[in-house]
């Protein structure tokens, strides 16, 4: 992997050594304290994080002075305003000024980091991304891609889109298929994944007339985007070792990935208290407590923590709303990975290089499906 | 529950006592073998089960001969045809004559069976479901409604549509409200089930138009439909007890059922692998063998296998296609529960009762859609 290419991205850090982070430090569920602490947890393993770090100053300085040696590493961007869970992201286009969220997508924007990462609402900061950073040239709609944990050798799939947008059409598939292939094969290391579309059964008539063009698509890109395509795929499929990369419309897939996190969380809990049963399951649970901490570890959705925006001029890390200090973690993690192996140049060497054949896709999309505004 | 009513259903045995179950036995991935010896676990078990089975009746003689004492409580019907998994439900309907799932169902519509049950083909034994028994007066989509393992007193949350249909407008997701109310009241003994829509957030404004249009029929439905409606739910709340029934289209409620299943199968699998780590870890997982045979059952997907056709003259379960003996004995034992319950009737009365609001719902839908065939 050694492609580079000039792109129409804005000015960014070099790579290699230091990477600086721009964090949101609002708008999560748990508000600053969980932010400040993950950013600690990240900066005490790894030397090479920087952070610059938006919201109320006061508020933040105080935090991270509890924190040893994290004052050193931070600069604090003061922002007053916080974008809700509530908040519809029209609304907070409008009245953007002035909040942490916007303030941290400035800093990638303007290029005094590499990344940013953010708690808050996803709507908003996709919306505020794409106003900001804007779509690469080629991409109609941005994907959010997330890591799913599975049977494969690397243990985890790219699944996208998660949630950007609620519509997909067959050209919108295609892309996220050229998109989550670069993902897989820069973040994964994977020379060649195999890339998966998301039906209601593996036989070529299911579904909707959209996934059957983009069958047909995606299919007929397999080549010249570098990956292999193997077909519809299932739910069942999601964390298997069908597909390294599974690819369906942001409705789907929103309801996918909390299906499968809230199943998983469940079947922990039951774990738990079939051990907590009896005096004999309590004694085998300390025999085992190595392998439990071990099984806990490979199905803890907070350690595969964040969502990446694919397909704008600059990188966006979503952690969940919820997440606790690891999972904050978790999400500056993938961040400094992804900034360090200069994922988002050669993504966009990629998109330029398959804009010209989406683009005919779109065209015979469109005037085979009538879409066509009059 | 004393409710009756004159239904249009066709003839049907009398309720309590011994029920009748069509079985058919072929179709599913692992044929008849699994099929006949489901039908004896769940013969063992039960005395008051009896069978119609279908399928080649020299094959199936064989079979039920080898089981102790099912012989005696098995009716075959020669069916020589089966509808494969490949099968597209048009061609089934063209050449369903002869097959054994087009048999198992016509045990139902003649009256000798209360209920069928197959592993076959789901969208060819929809389709046949839907030519012979017909839909009952009201309803415009019928469902499949499956079982969830949940944090729920029950144990169980109630999603439908599971794969019937992968379209759904805001009226059918009305009935599906009204249906699964009816379910969970009927199947789980729940006075008044909390329904919930699933959508991609809680928030009012987000998701599809269809979703924001259902959202304001269901809460406006909940007096008449006897339920309560908690507003929209996400995919993490399927496993959760904010709701008892979970309501989405088809595409949808497939992928995340299936997704479900994948993600609890590996975090199954995985807890396999950590307990056979180490030689202390595999003493350990001795000590608690009971608890982790009680947390097995607690998330085998094979415990809670089948799912319920809604909205036709006559009760038909999907079993899994994959479904093993064990499996298709739980399929048996849900369809003899809901036999014996009398729930056909009361689902009927209760569509009935609704079918005025539906169809007004349909009637505003559309002129507020403008999606008026010309």
């Amino acid at each position: 992997m050694t492609q580079t290419a000039d792109t129409e991205a804005p000015r960014r850090p070099a790579q290699g050594g230091s990477v600086v982070i721009s964090v949101d430090a609002m708008g999560g569920d748990s508000g600053p304290v969980a932010v400040i602490a993950g950013m600690a947890q990240s900066a005490e393993k790894n030397p090479d994080i920087r952070f610059v770090v938006h919201g109320p100053e006061a508020e933040l300085s105080k935090l991270i002075a509890r924190k040893r040696g994290l004052a050193e590493r931070c600069e604090i961007r003061d922002a007053q305003g916080v974008v809700t869970m509530n908040d519809k992201p029209g609304q907070v286009i409008r009245n953007a000024q002035g909040t942490s969220m916007l303030s941290a997508v400035e800093s990638v924007r303007n290029g005094e980091a590499s990344i940013a990462v953010s708690c808050g609402n996803t709507g908003a900061l996709m919306a505020l991304s794409m106003i900001r950073l804007r779509k690469l040239p080629g991409v109609n709609r941005p994907a959010i891609a997330c890591l799913w944990p599975s049977r494969n050798a690397q243990g985890f799939n790219v699944m996208l889109d998660c949630g950007a947008d609620i519509r997909a059409d067959a050209p919108d598939l295609l892309q996220y298929a050229l998109m989550g292939a670069a993902y897989a094969r820069n973040g994964l290391d994977l020379a060649r994944p195999r890339v998966g579309l998301l039906n209601v059964g593996t036989e070529e008539h299911k579904g909707r007339a959209e996934l059957r063009q983009a069958h047909e698509l995606i299919q007929a890109a397999q080549e010249t985007g570098n990956f292999e395509y193997v077909g519809f795929v299932e739910g069942g499929d999601l964390p298997s070792n069908r597909a390294d990369v599974i690819v369906t419309d942001g409705f789907t897939g929103n309801v996918a990935l909390k299906t499968g996190e809230g199943t998983a969380k469940l079947v922990g809990d039951f774990l738990k208290e079939a051990f907590a049963n009896s005096l004999m399951s309590k004694f085998a649970a300390l025999l085992a407590l190595t392998s439990l901490k071990r099984l806990q570890k490979r199905i803890d959705p907070r350690r595969v923590n964040g969502g990446v925006f694919l397909g704008l001029n600059g990188m966006v890390v979503k952690s969940h709303g919820s997440a606790d200090a690891t999972g904050v973690s978790a999400a500056i993690k993938l961040a400094f990975q992804l900034a360090q192996s200069g994922f988002q140049d050669r993504l966009a060497a990629r998109v330029a290089e398959a804009a010209a054949n989406v683009e005919e896709a779109r065209a015979i999309n469109i005037s085979s499906t009538d879409e066509v505004a009059s």
